[in-house]
């Protein structure tokens, strides 16, 4: 079951060119392309005429061509040339989807054409600055439902179990952290304090702190798949709560997690260095910290949807960590509620 | 859904030894093999003592062994020998099918055996006439539905755009060529002109064309799953129409496409020099040529069938270059329907 | 369909230790591990907070600690640590299985704990004893349901068909075996004699025999999933049958099948040699012959398998050598309908 009217992250924009590419989005073969106009389109990835994946053809002047007989479509999904024949059937015509370049990203709109609302998607401004926040991004497949990822990023005491050797540190540093939890319009927010705690290795080694480090983690999830934090660490008795733009570490990162199928999810990343801008070095080694860690989340979650698709949820426990997540979930399940009704109106 | 009576190629003649050979056709599995005297058998792949299948066995000379505990089986199923046992019973046997070695094929039928009618095989008198039409055979596991392989023969204009690069030429010469089809008692045939056209890549370095040609090529379809195509050309100016056994290009294909399950095929094919007989080489080469164009059709034809086996075949939207195929299909429905009545009646 | 109610070798005692070893039996996913103590334990491989598999954890102090939020699980499937929470749910534990070390095995209750009757463990105490039996053991995992390695071991016909070339010798020599079949409390024993007989390469290779000899197997079927199995050779005039307590070739195999899933079963064997005790080599060459000839036993069963699950066993026909398998699966049968009463009972 996945929410259809909400703006999904379809890929990174520099992965759409004019050669197509298939992707899979909430269980539905799209091919994404770049008409000769640099204009990315996304269609169903099936030609109207024998079912080819139009993702097998290739971008002419006129438009997406499918490889097999030639038919051509725009990036409405309108057949703009059938080869050997003039009259082009009304009917000759395949889905498209509504898709808005932005911030680096190509979001599409999966549900209802007529209530993909521009103004709704995410902003991720960090992303047009180079400057203040040099970046880079990456995507990984994910073989579990996103549910157990947003879950994941929910629950953060997960980070000295899976990420003890990254960017853990230790457990309890993490399991007594401070937590403010705010709900949002669009989901919720949450800061975790760890004041006066020792920096975790990939911390120190990015920066050279004087001894411990008043650090925090602030999470916005922004429904239903969009999570944007903001990590750092200020050495201690520097007011770091009421002034975090001082010197010390201090990262961007964002998660987006795409539906692929029910059990298997695009995880659209990208880590922004906001302690050392003009360090390329320090940019390209966060993001391999960072790739690495994720790298952790995945192998579990995997092994964790592996237990949830034979056996259910049925018998499980909440303990306390498990408020934010809880949080997001009856978030999750109202968006899917009003979606369901919105669709069965339609 | 299968035309259970109707003959198939189960083999190459040449693939089947006295090592047994394991084949599902059908979707049943079958074991070929041959028997000390050279006879070719087909049993379904299934001992009858305790299911284990007979292809792993050997034969011995009273005929098919199972490897596991020794049951032995002649070409008509019936079991000649148990181990340790005098006393055979009745109902030790494994099912036989007609096969018929005939043109370097092996023939099977899968349905009535009583129905079973040898001179309705097909005729391909030229895998027997080595001077005049010197050949190759191959053979491909194509992972679609045997009709998408059809389909794909009954409508050229796709040769253009799979094939421009191999057999193909420009596609316009394709979406143009003059098209005559007729009915025959046994499917339909159909020829193209390409009149005064430039040859493709593969005939020119084939052949020392003056310039532009007469192409033609010739399908004949005799349903449910054998293709004969002629294909050739000659030079403008020499009434190729009236005269197609002058100098110039000709090739003969055979295209047998036999289901293994219901998204699964062998595609047997062989290829005919008819054009430089005397040179092994060239044989070889156009074998080379035409093998590496079936591999560009397989890769589109598994694309279809995923979709198809994903979304069906609603909404689709026929052309005008579909009408062969139409026809095809018509009459490959006929076919089913009548052998559906006639297993229900059995 | 499993008998639950029963004990099975869940892993070599030697293979668990206090990295977690995953092992899914009667298709339920188990964790295996030894606490600090080094006792072992068997427990559902899912935590009860989000299911993530206990296997990917590790062993400390406490317990077995998840790997995702650290929850922490006693032998007994209690939950004993959640970080940063003082009270744990009563609710909070996962299931544990009863499970007993002995004879270099780990034994497991699957069934109702309350029934777990470790008295009516099987006895092997040849693994015990090093001086007089000196052994090793092997795990295979074989991808069939566990009746048909039981099957294959109850018919012993098949050794001349399977294991020609290593461990069989003649076929006629199996089939004309003298065949003594005496039911038992737990299952069935039968001895099969073959007198004044050639010995197979296995043997002669082992034991310089004289010319022929007085061989022997003896196989005690204990249902549901163990054999144990005697097989040696004296030389004729020895008056074997009243001693076989003499030189000559002598060999105990353990076989313990357990099932995996109802198409793929663990084969735990081993293999005690019992002619040159004092010679590790022999040993050794006895361990590397006898698991050479259980791959041809996979082989077959795996291939068996595959027919009957596409097939079903339906119009199979016994012969006259599967008395002792029929005799085991009406044992197997009855243990069924009883164990299906206790769990509808329950
Ligand atoms: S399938 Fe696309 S043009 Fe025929
Ligand atoms: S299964 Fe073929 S002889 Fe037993
Ligand atoms: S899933 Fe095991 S502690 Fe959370």
């Amino acid at each position: 079951m996945f929410i259809r009217n909400a703006w999904y992250i379809a890929a990174w924009a520099n992965e759409v060119s004019d050669t197509p590419l298939a992707r899979r989005i909430l269980n539905e073969p799209v091919v994404l392309f770049r008409d000769k106009e640099g204009k990315a389109g996304a269609l169903a990835d099936r030609c109207c005429h024998r079912a080819a994946p139009l993702s097998l053809g290739q971008v002419t002047d006129a438009g997406l061509q499918c490889g097999y007989h030639g038919l051509t479509f725009d990036c409405s999904g309108r057949c703009v040339a059938i080869p050997g024949q003039e009259k082009i059937p009304q009917k000759a015509r395949v889905r498209s989807y509504p898709l808005v370049e932005k911030d680096e990203f190509l979001w599409i709109w999966m549900g209802e054409a007529e209530k993909a609302d521009v103004s709704k998607i995410l902003d991720y401004p960090y992303h047009n600055d180079y400057k203040k926040w040099p970046h880079k991004h990456g995507l990984y497949q994910v073989k579990c439902n996103y549910m157990l990822l947003v879950d994941n990023l929910m629950d953060l005491t997960h980070i000295g179990y899976i990420h003890g050797k990254t960017i853990g540190g230790s457990p309890m540093t993490h399991v007594q952290a401070e937590m403010e939890t705010t709900p949002t319009d669009t989901g919720l927010k949450f800061t975790r304090w760890m004041p006066n705690s020792a920096p975790p290795p990939t911390y120190s080694k990015a920066v050279p702190f004087a001894g411990n480090v008043d650090r925090w983690q602030e999470f916005e999830y922004v429904a239903p798949t969009s999570i944007i934090q903001w990590s750092g660490a200020i050495d201690v008795g520097k007011e770091a709560r009421t002034n975090r733009d001082q010197p010390g570490f201090s990262l961007k990162l964002f998660h987006g997690l795409t539906p692929e199928t029910e059990t298997t999810t695009f995880y659209f990343w990208s880590t922004a260095n906001g302690y050392r801008q003009d360090d390329p070095e320090v940019t390209e080694l966060l993001y391999q910290e960072i790739g690495k860690a994720f790298l952790e989340d995945k192998e579990i979650v995997e092994a964790q949807q592996k237990r949830i698709t034979e056996m259910g949820e049925e018998a499980l426990v909440d303990v306390v960590s498990d408020r934010a997540r809880i949080h997001m979930r009856r978030t999750v399940e109202r968006m899917l509620k009003e979606d369901g009704q919105a669709q069965a109106a339609a």
